[in-house]
């Protein structure tokens, strides 16, 4: 066997482990009795323990080494050795003492969190995030980076993506869209839904039958109930999303498995017969979440996707019948202020998301201290959003990521709103008969779009390249922004 | 570390993969998405062959025999070196090839039994019936026996369980049981449960209602609903069991759930802080068995039991208000002629059990060949239960057991009668008044006696020491004799 086919081989073990520690997690999320939750986190602990000390084997780096001379410039090979170097590389940056202590700070900081959170008070949460800054500043150090060790904590969920350009791109944007929110906020006319209940057993129903229509494949996939919405993969043919239910918004509901469903298409759109591999891996979250927030908003808010769906809607929900589809349309494009990012309207939501990177980036460039963190977020919440935080709870203790390390998560939010926005416009140019066939339900060109120019190349291609690579610009913040402009002059008119 | 706590160590690697590979069994038989069950497979085998491999390292042989000369005569960590190293040396009799070899042949013969069960066509399934009886053969042959190659499959089910002993114990158990099954099915009154819907929600909490009060632990367990019911553990503080349900007849998933909770009671009951260690595991099927039917049977279809719960179920199912408790208890102890074994009366199971073991057994000492099987059913079948066997469908191809190998497990099922009927008696001597606190829904002594004399003792006994230990006598057929009788007497009279 040579070192390539040894690469294979080990890349399927470590996949192997992870899909099986992903279906662990899964369970824990939606089934697992509450005493188990200890014995659940010593299988976790073993499986990723396992898969990490399993690639990070020096044999690993020998092979890479061989196979590295031997494929061919641009084949799969050649993408597979280039990226499994680049794992491997950055795997080996951290020791496991630093792996474990990290872990163990984590779930440490998460209880504090959460408790910190229902009192809402900031004090029992601070030391820890103090420590969980100083142990991601550490890992910063060990992976390097160029300008900031922020840089190098955004790579993990966006390869390539660094402060800077994050600054570049998000300080003009959040001005420019405050201003459109405020527009918004102020200027659209109210649109209130009809009364629920909106019986459960209907909303899954319906949801059913959107995300078959639009093609999540229940062959390959499933959908279950879940306090926090997510996707996750566990094998080349299994992807799984959740969602939850509020008897009086079926959108609720509708809108998070839509979302969900992007991610999941995603998945299923990557070449199965690859998986294990780079070639059959997802680029990154940025990307991801373009996925997502197009099906989810670009898509699944549009006037022409509900001239289909809202007659189906309203076979499944009498009281809709008294609400015209343009009054639908106007409520599921509300524009209101929320103190809560995962309650934010559409055209809010990465004001939220841009508090969240400048309170990041300031920490890690010391511009910001942990103590000065609820004050620096209320000032310029209220700028941005132009609300009064009235406690932590609503504010800076809302979400989970930073309790569990997860600097440099949030911009890939907007990321994926940027993309989103400039992907579809591309689509838009290739799908003949693009609006009409929304209109009749028919998304499947749309899709096939998608699968050919994003979910095929795998991991080929940084986020970046495969921006250009799939609309032929690099990204620019203009889709976005062009995309809101006009959204808000048809709500308008 | 010295030896002992090594093979701790090792014993919890080996629970750890294991109890993995339940969960992820657990899910493919109730979430799996169709297309994704080639990569669980694959997830799985790797999985056990792990496990597997783990333990037969040589080393764990030399930390056994280290160990074996320090610890004390008696105590826990003498017990789990003794069973350690009877898993150990029968483990290590099967070379890798022969495990994979009889694998393959597996899932071949029962993707054949399948068909040949959906076809009522044996000539479909005999050939590799015959590799599969071969192949099982030769392990009885790696295992070493005492008499036949058939004491060496038994023995992986129920531990010093041989075939002459069940020979002189089901032979005429079966001549006893088939005279007692006639007049019951001839004599018994019979009564017929009011008509449907019994809503699936409905029996849902019903069902719920009853196991908790029993003594089944949500906050270690849950239910589900499964094709096929089942009981598996996947954790210390881990069971899960399903059921199934049939809208015309609530005692169909209601008795089914009942007995799997008695597995799961059993499995509860283990000392959860030796788990993965002989002396926290169960013993043996046949006493596994013993807790499923003590529950579904000798509690669940006794008169005093419903006293309590027959007012709840009418509560439940309001349709039963039309039909008296003692008409319910004759329903539910009703005695019928039935070609399936899972359909049949308590008082015929064992009988179909029994022809079952007759087949293996004549198969394993050469008296019958594999063209025989089906004549040799029927005709045996009608001397038992009185009844022509219209196809193999319904007759000899209606089991999965022998399509994965599982010759020798049958017999287990009426040890199970046997040693419930028996622990029963011994029970009811225990507990002051064991009659009257059943008729008020108080069966938490029952549950302890059973936890302090079985469950707690793990593997520590032999399944038959076991019985002895926690009866005061050896194992006797007459107890379940006498219970039979007993019941068609009151049910009579």
């Amino acid at each position: 066997m040579d070192s390539y086919d040894k690469l294979c081989d080990r890349a399927a073990e470590v996949a192997l482990l992870s899909s099986t520690a992903s279906l662990l997690s899964w369970d824990q999320e939606i089934h697992l009795p509450p005493r188990a939750l200890e014995y659940r986190g010593s299988q976790l602990a073993w499986l990723s323990g396992r898969a990490h000390e399993t690639w990070v084997r020096e044999e690993t780096g020998a092979w890479l080494e061989e196979a590295g001379e031997k494929v061919a410039p641009g084949s799969d090979e050649a993408v597979n050795v280039e990226r499994w170097t680049y794992d491997y590389e950055r795997a080996r940056k951290l020791p496991v003492e630093l792996v474990e202590r990290s872990a163990r700070l984590e779930s440490q900081a998460h209880e504090a969190w959460k408790e910190a959170r229902e009192k809402s008070d900031y004090s029992i949460f601070s030391p820890l995030l103090a420590e969980l800054i100083d142990i991601s500043r550490e890992k910063g150090e060990r992976w390097g980076y160029a300008e900031c060790p922020y840089d190098a904590l955004m790579e993990s969920y966006e390869p390539g993506f660094t402060a800077s350009e994050a600054r570049a791109l998000f300080v003009p944007l959040a001005a420019e869209l405050a201003e459109l929110f405020k527009t918004g906020a102020s200027d659209l006319p109210v649109s209130k839904l009809p009364d629920g209940p909106y019986p459960v057993e209907q909303q899954v129903e319906f949801n059913r039958k959107v995300i078959e229509a639009v093609g999540f494949d229940f062959s390959r996939g499933r959908v279950d109930t879940a306090v926090h919405p997510f996707s996750t993969t566990m094998g080349p043919y299994d992807n799984r999303i959740t969602t939850r239910f509020n008897e009086e918004d079926f959108t609720f509901s509708f809108f998070g498995i839509l979302h969900e469903c992007g991610h999941g298409m995603y998945e299923q759109g990557l070449p199965a017969e690859k998986y294990g591999t780079p070639c059959g891996g997802s680029v990154s979250l940025g990307i991801h979440e373009s996925q997502s927030r197009l099906w989810e908003n670009q898509i699944g808010r549009s006037r022409a996707f509900w001239e289909y769906w809202y007659p189906v809607a309203n076979d499944h929900f009498p009281q809709l019948k008294s609400m015209s589809l343009d009054d639908f349309v106007r409520f599921v494009n509300k524009v209101e202020k929320s103190f809560i990012r995962v309650d934010a309207s559409e055209l809010g939501y990465d004001l939220h998301v841009i508090l969240r990177f400048e309170v990041e980036e300031k920490i890690f460039s010391g511009e910001l201290e942990v103590e000065g963190v609820p004050s620096f977020w209320n000032q310029r919440f209220k700028e941005l959003i132009g609300l009064d935080v009235p406690d932590d709870r609503r504010g800076c203790l809302q979400d989970i990521h930073w309790s569990m390390g997860g600097f440099g998560y949030f911009p890939t939010y907007t990321l994926g709103s940027l993309n989103a926005a400039q992907l579809l416009e591309a689509v838009r140019q290739r799908v003949p008969n693009f609006e009409q066939e929304l209109k009749r339900g028919e998304t499947g060109n749309i899709l096939d779009d998608l699968r050919r120019n994003i979910h095929a190349h795998g991991r080929r291609y940084l986020p970046k390249e495969l921006i250009e690579v799939a609309t032929g610009n690099p990204p620019a913040p203009a889709y976005l922004l062009d995309y809101f402009r006009n959204k808000l002059k048809s709500l308008m008119g």
